[in-house]
């Protein structure tokens, strides 16, 4: 699940991953907000956008690209005030555009307000059709827009009540950051399918985030995280909590943050990232032992999980894959008739490493199994004599409706093969995922019921699945 | 009346001078549209976009910066389709932003749709007050975006009922295009206030621009102008024409538009600038006479108006200031302690014209007074022993509220001082302008019953006039 | 001569025309510089940049594009120092290069040295050869960096002895500036071929141009021209003249400077640039009259001549033609189905005041004859029922050798066809070329012994004309 | 030795670190090298450059910036040819600029040539007073231009034996690419200071590489390493070597190369880059033992050696740094009031890993002290219990002036303090090097001939060591 992008779920334009961070009662809040948005580049990285507020006006800056190509001295100095939100946005093949770039920024009855969202709304479609018909206009492809348009509609008297009464009205995965001119609201959805954490820096300032990292980058505290369903209000320097939405039946707490998505240093849904992800590795060894000389990880994402296999297993880890520091959204590969370079310019092998070894290789998930193929090929082509693929996740067979970005069922080799099938696909002389069973065991959830794992699954929590998707011949 | 930019209404930033295009039925839609932008690049150099439709979806570009910068060949071929509209927006000093770029762009319950518009509307600020009050949410500081929230909400059948029930709310100026996934739409405001005229290409397809220079570039024949209050609706290669709108009692044809704003190579309402400002400037000799050597221009506003001075008055014509072709908005001035350069970046005085010469210069409109004191300054540095200021309108003593861009009440120097006082500032031996009478015979409306020249009388068309601006001592 | 570009001779890239600034003795060295080289940008918008000095270290900034586009604070602020030098190149075809780009910067066995340069070497190609011969290594195409080689192999003893004993060596047209550490030192070869000026502030820094109008534009004083053959070392602030070279047998003052090249508020070898035109004007309306209605120009740089036409004719002065402020360098014309825009993006018509009338069009040269022939054809197609062209140089026969980019003499349209001939091509009525003796009225000197006009009359100074350029069949 | 820069030598400026590619006898020439200098982007990051060949004429471009972002599809189409060179630059603080972008490129007696250069020469200084003193004008402050002088200089007849010459002439480090209009001569100077190896493309092409890694890129087969002091001439698809070169006493190939500098998964000077950091980290296992809980390394230099000190110690490897993907050269840290943020920007702690743990830290060198400093203070802050600091290579105490940029004496922390003094500076618990003896077996050259130690002996090999360095203290 290397590749995401935005998708459309009937009609609407989904929110592919996303990284919020906003804080509240420090002079340099648009500056922290850029720091925290730089620690959150790896959930996003087509557009980046911070809007401030000085106690009386809002300003924005919006753009494509990198946080660090788009915000510089002038620009922050633009974005005065001691509170901010930001958004970074995750980078999509074609159907980007600046117009769905974030926080969303608007002026409505109320006085100005901005959304940054993380997470998906499965009934985006339906709401907009309503709102449509009521007369309403849409600008961006976001389902947020959905969610503003809800807010400013409400006659509800306060501005937290207008916004709990829009969130009543949409399903799905949401943790949000608004932010007025005088207060910053943060909410995580009932079922907590997205993360949200909030933090304190010695100084006083709240601030929140959609991982750890960002808080430690700029030396906060973290606090805890906001419970599912909770929201918290933060004005003149107080903070009010509370729980305005009905009991789910169940938590849904998004499993593929730990599998792939997370960055290792941070911690989710109460456990830390790394840890999770070698504790997955452990198990894998546990249910997919392989007779090998050593263990190697499809870097980074795959290096824990191989950390653990290979404390697990007693088989030596070792690197057999070195990363390129410089690939980037704006290599160019040269024309046509030069063979495709693909993965070689990001991952090369380590040839002396390899050479004659019988070796596992760990990675997080294969979507379509291109790119495990072209891995397999090469870890070969160095030499390796016996390659036993090992996934620190099951079988990837479902779409996701909650905010990562995966292809259609056709497009997910697992969907519609074998095991078997996908390891000669993919030049593997074994293959072995981790169990469902041994995968809630690694995020402490042996029971399944706080994790959504409906990608593996299928069993959606919200009735998604729809019949175009269900069509698919289903081999496994 | 050189330095024009958006400014507050009653809290609804106005729209500021801009220019609009328009093509459907030609396969290069979009790029002969950047053609029209680029001819009508005077008119607004602040930021500029395109929206295309071939048939199903509408697409948008629109960037700040000048036409010829935004559009390249990758950006206008991911515009394709046989109809486009355009618009480019007049820079401001500093309230400037992406956000209220044009064409706006929406998709509401009817589908897509979207808008450029010329022109200011004076209700701006009360429509969006109901508007927020029903729940809308606004994105930019553009009125526009009010006709676009009426238009989404309207109860009428058909769009063209829609969009008329949404214009027979709205006051003010309005030249409009209006593309949706089939048709164009223009539509010109009942009192005509801003321009627009209807072309033809050879091969069939039907244009419209803010003024003909554009239909010239792309070779499209001149049709006609609209007629204030019409509707054109083109729709399947068939154009049919609707007059929807009460009769107002009188015309307000922006007389400014023939003062300065528009190209002399363009006809509007009825008549060619060059020509109207040539009898200007013989209105001018007659009115205002000079005993002098010479007549120059201040270029290149001012050139046709000095040519009719000199023709009138048999005093000859000259170029005594020199414009540079390289002032750009880019020109950043070097530090402090440099004396500031100002105008002399774009004009220079040819010394051996002017030397030992009494000298009439011509210019448009005199509005704070610094730029014509720099001016006649200049000239006297050059040499020139008398120098005779006269200008082509009467004094500009009321703010525009139809969408020139003027400064308040406060800086315009001839809403405070009387034309004695000015001549001293700037230092002219003596100052005179034309007269109002004069200016409408110049245009061709001597009862001045089809241009609006409030800026110059004071009489608007719908009370705008408001009490901070009539608290202004007037001393003319 | 419109469209001008670097060529070859014998092996040697030719400079094309170029314009150079220098200044000692003030703090802001390299900002003046900057504002000098902008009022000389329509010298040469290819590539600009400056060298400073801070009286131990020489820095420089050369880039491509237009000085207004290279230059900002942070990049003037890493050039200080009290003195200065720049260099704007012209814009050519497509042979163009940043190692091109002026002024250059070597470090030699004297120290630091850098070379701004207006004008060709004629025997540069020789020089070239003999130095390779020796073992110099060339890193440029320009002959620019010959003179640089000449003058660090001098085993003379001081700077300026090794540079005259360099500049002795080389034969063609120069006017240069050359910055050490310590010294600026102003050359202007023997004939006088390029222009250069000298002026001070009244702060006391000395400064030296292409033209008065940059000195016009940092308010400085105009002292003087340097005399053909002149050298002016400025160092401690005290400045030495000397006439080092050999007395030629007559000057060779380029009289394209005054039919073209110049801007019209400048002076030149004694004369002010726009005088001169409308003189060639008035000489044109004796020469060559016309039975016409109105008189117009090609603008800008027919403005003049057509004006001195008109006052000598008594036939009315008008603008038929108007000219885009918005066609720069970026214009990317749209695909290729679209018929070719050229001179209708920069040049356009204004309809009703050609219309029915017998028009004199008057342009400062013809060259290859494809722009005139656009330019009648516009005027007809705006109503025009007679078109006399009137060009204020005699007929463009023979190639530049002295920095005037112009085609090979197989382009240049005069050096093949009979004036009927071209007026045919061109679709004029008539046409008439000032003659030779005319012109030299016009720019004061009747014996023709201050100036070259080579490319009139193939009357080249240094027995430059080749073979091929002589093969060219004559019919005129 | 993580930031490096070039340095001054005697008033040269050293070329920093760099990397070098080259190919002949393909069509794709120029997209090739495109390819192989991104492998190589890690040995420079300031600048790049490629220079190409069509057989009669040379074409280049250089630029400041990284491979990605300075070549494009029409860039490299503006590189035709069956031959190319090209060249990546190291980045420095402050002094970098285009001029001393590689390769070289010039016209001289022999025709067209350009040179790509890693390495410093040590009597550029000296030769290039030499060279002045004869008239050489200099354009970078690269001593490369030496070469090219020298070059152009001989009075050899051969081009071959004129390059011979030159390099006869020049003392100190070369990997050199010679291109002609149809030759490509490769060099390694006599001690082998740097790598270079050939390769071959199944078609047929010879490749030339700083590392073997470009090699793999491509899939060109790893041919051989070139010998010291051997030249390789390649002409019309024939190759010819020779060894035309004094021999030495001794080799000096570069060990820091495989201490920090080359990729993991390259092979130079005969070993496996990520083999001998393994077997430095196991060697530092037995030469300095730590009683610890985990290893851990500080991304990316210091994986290998922390995995062999891990397996050697038996003390388990953990991840407990993370290295962000996103911390470019364009970073700008907001404004001062912030602290600092540094290394956190490129590094941060996994809290659980690392909390109540005694961690072994490997690390490949320090420099100045300050970034291990940051380091260990950000695991102490993370919850680690002790420290024990361990680097792969012995104490920096020396500068190096063969290639590798290092700060000057002064500022070398092991210059002037006790390994005692650095472990209490930089807050370790423990701190322990490798001994040279160590390191020379981990590189399999026990007895040290073979490698160049001299920025951990201070034995240089051509008595470069200078006065005002040999004044520094020395405490160690």
């Amino acid at each position: 699940m290397r590749s995401c992008s935005a998708h459309r779920l009937k009609g609407v334009r989904q929110r592919a991953m996303c990284g919020i961070f906003g804080i509240v009662g420090n002079a340099e809040a648009s500056n922290l907000t850029y720091l925290g948005l730089h620690a959150l580049q790896h959930r996003g990285q087509e557009s980046a956008g911070i809007v401030s507020s000085d106690g009386s006006v809002l300003r924005a800056h919006r753009q494509m690209g990198l946080v660090a190509d788009i915000f510089d001295a002038p620009v922050l100095a633009g974005l005065p005030g001691q509170a901010a939100i930001g958004h970074v946005r995750y980078s999509t093949a074609g159907g980007s555009a600046l117009k769905n770039a974030q926080p969303i920024f608007v002026q409505y009855a109320g006085g100005q307000c901005a959304i940054a969202h993380n997470g998906n709304l499965v009934n985006a479609a339906e709401l907009k059709e309503q709102l449509e018909a009521d007369g309403a206009i849409f600008q961006s492809d976001a389902d947020t827009e959905v969610i503003m348009h809800l807010l400013a509609r409400s006659k509800q008297a306060t501005f937290e009540q207008k916004l709990v009464e829009a969130l009543r009205r949409v399903k799905g995965a949401y943790s949000l950051l608004v932010l007025t001119e005088n207060k910053l609201v943060a909410v995580r959805d009932p079922m907590g399918i997205r993360p949200l954490v909030l933090g304190r820096l010695k100084e006083g300032a709240y601030v929140l985030a959609s991982e750890t990292t960002a808080l430690d980058l700029i030396e906060a505290e973290v606090v805890r995280e906001l419970e599912p369903g909770e929201m918290l209000v933060i004005e003149n320097g107080v903070m009010r909590t509370s729980r305005p939405f009905e009991e789910p039946k169940r938590l849904a707490q998004c499993i593929f943050e730990h599998v792939y998505f997370a960055r290792p240093d941070s911690s989710l849904f109460g456990k830390n990232v790394y840890e999770v992800r070698k504790r997955m590795g452990m198990q894998l060894a546990r249910e997919q032992p392989a007779d090998a000389d050593l263990v190697i990880a499809v870097p980074d994402s795959g290096v824990a999980a191989a950390i653990g296999f290979s404390q697990q297993s007693g088989i030596p880890y070792d690197v057999g894959l070195i990363r390129s520091h410089y690939v980037g959204r704006t290599f160019i590969e040269p024309q046509q008739s030069i063979r495709h370079f693909g993965v070689k310019l990001k991952l090369s092998a380590v040839r002396q490493v390899l050479k004659g070894k019988r070796v596992v290789v760990v990675d997080d998930s294969i979507v379509r199994g291109t790119t495990s193929r072209k891995i397999v090929k090469m870890i070969k082509a160095a030499g390796a004599v016996e390659v036993h693929l090992r996934i620190s996740s099951p079988p990837t067979k479902w779409p996701c409706y909650y905010g990562i970005d995966t292809p259609s069922r056709q497009e997910l080799i697992a969907a519609t093969h074998t095991t078997d099938e996908i390891a000669k696909y993919v030049t593997a002389d074994s293959l072995g995922y981790i169990s469902l069973e041994g995968l809630g065991e690694a995020v402490g959830d042996p029971k399944r019921e706080k994790f959504c794992s409906a990608c593996f699954s299928g069993q959606y929590l919200m009735g998604e699945l729809t019949a175009p998707e269900a069509d698919v011949k289903l081999t496994a």
